[in-house]
């Protein structure tokens, strides 16, 4: 169907679990993504969920760890979960870096060669992506959210904040807030954009939301045991920067939770119900 | 802890999924297994299901990929998920095959050397774990249940039908009924226990329940698309050899699913459901 191939497709709370391959143009080779269909899917178009993941995840990691399918069935709510990057690009430095490279694409677009030949993940989850799952899977494309973790959460809030119009909704696991300000950013983005701190300003949240509000709350969970809370995450730092901007945000901080998929599979209910609020499903 | 080193512990839907290892008497040798404590285990004891894995699985396989912490979390149940082997026995023949050995111990008393050194999955899930549970986790040791996919259903069918007085419920997933008449019982328990059938009969599910049944009704979910079905599986033997020993058995066929987590995740809710009736959970 329409470029995608199937990898596997399995029955799941009555819909379908599928992991699938195309060539993607934006990174320039193949790119994996999983797709859950709830059974509704079956009947009709369905709101759509994209699910970015974090460091070291794979299209694999959230579809196996979240647990997010039992009510996205219930709610008619399909589920993509693109890859973190591109694979097996051969480049010299692409792999042995879980900070960087493969596995850590950043969702930018990268600008520095050779990363800018196929480090294209702004563009592909934005752009690219969308227009596949709309043309291969039974999705209204008027109604899609965002959510993500860690990095994946920075890719959610970037796209969301740069392109308000295309999605109802947008939430986070955990997400890296400020890259510019932290040293997971501070590592990557000079080697993906540059060294001009206005080029990281266009995929920092802090900066963006000064820029433009998205319309909706924006629904943030961070657990408190969190290794990475203080000198990666931040979250303080968009708490302010959405004040100064008059950003509405329900960011709600856990004791006890760290920065695992057994944090995320705690309360992906509580986003699934946030979108589907947004999507028209409650 | 009474002997129980801790691997890792982390918040779960309020509650602490945990990574263990102690030397086990049984297998001579370390064993690794996993529990959950839902968030009602911190203020006293809580009935426990014991969940067995397939074969090529491990401690972390069901917790990972079952997501069965949610509902357990709701209804104040204790999970605990062994490994399925011994591991690094260092004895030839013991890796490789993913049909016998390690990742493969069938739940036998192994009675052939050099099997019978380490292999005693029985006695180490029947016996050993249990106390060792009952000892180092606010468990109530007189409501236990027992559940298992594949391998581990038959697992979890024998040790209920030899020990029915040890637990109050018992559910399986896809479980080998009959491995004294499939390929996969053929190949492993002769290696396991010697030629003889009747020792093989010890350890088969549906002659087991010919001796004894079990005191209530025993849940069976099966995925019609599964495709070890026919050859391996047959639960049309455990059906007719319940009816003939007069053992009260639900046993549900559904149409599409396949062997995988996919389908087990799907009907997960309904086994915690069915032993959290019977472990006055309800």
């Amino acid at each position: 169907m329409n470029g995608i191939e199937i990898l596997s497709e399995q029955v799941c709370f009555g819909g379908v679990q599928g992991f699938y391959r195309h060539a993607s143009t934006s990174c320039a080779g193949p790119m994996r993504f999983a797709v859950y269909q709830p059974p509704q899917a079956a009947r009709g178009r369905c709101p759509v969920l994209y699910c970015l993941a974090g460091l070291t995840c794979t299209e694999e990691t959230a579809a196996i760890k979240a647990g997010a399918q039992r009510l996205a069935a219930e709610l008619g709510l399909v589920l993509v979960m693109p890859d973190t990057s591109p694979r097996d690009t051969g480049i010299d430095g692409a792999t042995g870096d879980w900070e960087f490279g493969e596995g850590a694409g950043f969702y930018v677009d990268a600008t520095v060669a050779p990363w800018s030949a196929r480090f294209r993940m702004h563009s592909y989850v934005a752009d690219e992506l969308p227009a596949l799952i709309a043309a291969g899977f039974p999705v209204d494309t008027t109604r899609s959210g965002l959510c993500g973790h860690s990095m994946g959460g920075h890719g959610a809030l970037t796209i969301a904040l740069k392109h308000p119009a295309c999605y109802r909704s947008v939430s986070a696991f955990a997400p890296i807030v400020a890259p510019s300000q932290v040293p997971w950013g501070r590592k990557a983005l000079p080697r993906y954009l540059g060294d001009d701190p206005a080029a990281w300003a266009g995929y920092d949240a802090c900066e963006l939301v000064r820029r433009q509000t998205f319309p909706g709350t924006i629904l943030i969970d961070q657990g408190e045991a969190d290794r990475f809370l203080e000198a990666q995450l931040k979250p303080e730092l968009f708490d302010q920067a959405c004040a100064e901007a008059g950003q509405s945000l329900l960011l709600r901080r856990h004791a006890g939770y760290d920065h695992s998929y057994w944090f995320i599979a705690s309360f992906i209910d509580d986003h699934l119900r946030h979108h589907a609020a947004a999507l028209d499903l409650l």
